[in-house]
């Protein structure tokens, strides 16, 4: 199956693609979606408008679900030297579970992007494609996680699944605007703890 | 400062608004928002299109943003129902829990419609309106379940905050297609237990 992260063969393509997506990313991540056009990233990426279509025909919303789909990658790989060497159990609940968290405060954009909730209006093949990848890749994400926690005790498997849904929660009201970013930071460092404890708990039968 | 719930004084206007309002709310918790048309809601309603636009001029995201306000009501009153004479405490804290867990079971696309996530593209008065009106509503929620904890300790508060991200989190894992169904419901009848007794513990000391 093709993946919307395949590389052109050309490798002018392939430099104009790179170029295009670096823009759009760093653009995506400053201003949004909203306030991003498609001929701000064309010259922020020092492209001409016809390459840009050329390489992605749907343009803004292709660009924008190909950028998603890469940082889910880019937060997959983190995750996953996160709990290189961490030895199992709960140290490494602590270490994913703290570095999922640094990823969606280094990158506050990232969640709303991860969820293509900029796009979730836009029903074409690509934003299903990219939904589809994202979806895998952070189902993949959840997995190393619970391999490498490495626990005989199916409930190391819950225990996860909650703790990032508990994280997910605390963000998204405060994407929402029901707390404010003291009282998320907050309930994140108590997320963590009792989710890491549960963890503990597992791995302790 | 007028609300998107505010009744017209004229009765035959009253009875056309409450018509569209539960015809749509049904089409829409039935078929989602984009399956909806607005002239499946005007003849469901048995009202004429002209009518229907009398009352909601911007049309269908208008008739969705009210909706969804109404809905906000109707779960803030079935949740202080479920909390009356609970006496405070862990069993207050379960009962709103379940409650709050039972709603979104029984209105699938309740947690859709809360969010505003099927306008969240549209950018009228109408939507900004409705989604200051829906978080006013549900941090009422928030804070009815805290006062109704009756806890000295301000730890309630933020136990009933990660209680209320953890559910919504789950939720929102399943909405996506990430966990299954089954999954889901073992995680929220997980995250209950778990958050009661972090009430309990705040409660005894």
């Amino acid at each position: 199956m093709s993946s919307l992260l395949d590389e052109p063969r050309d490798r002018r393509r392939r430099r104009t693609r790179a170029a295009v997506l670096d823009a759009a990313a760093e653009l995506f991540s400053r201003n949004g979606f909203r306030a991003t056009s498609v001929d701000a990233i064309a010259a922020h990426a020092d492209v001409a408008l016809t390459s840009l279509y050329g390489n992605f025909p749907d343009g803004k919303a292709e660009v924008y679900a190909v950028v998603a789909c890469r940082l889910a990658r880019e937060h997959a790989e983190r995750m996953r030297r996160s709990v290189e060497r961490t030895g199992g159990g709960a140290p490494t609940a602590r270490a994913a579970f703290e570095e999922y968290v640094r990823f969606h405060r280094d990158e506050p954009l990232a969640f709303r992007m991860l969820g293509l909730a900029d796009v979730s209006e836009v029903h074409g093949d690509v934003v299903d494609q990219a939904r589809s990848e994202i979806g895998r890749v952070l189902a993949g994400v959840a997995d190393d996680v619970i391999d490498a926690i490495d626990s005989a005790d199916p409930a190391a498997r819950s225990s996860v699944l909650l703790a990032w849904a508990a994280i997910n929660g605390v963000l998204a009201l405060e994407q929402r605007g029901h707390i404010d970013a003291a009282t998320s930071d907050s309930l994140l460092g108590d997320a963590v703890e009792l989710h890491v404890a549960r963890v503990a708990q597992v791995c302790e039968v």
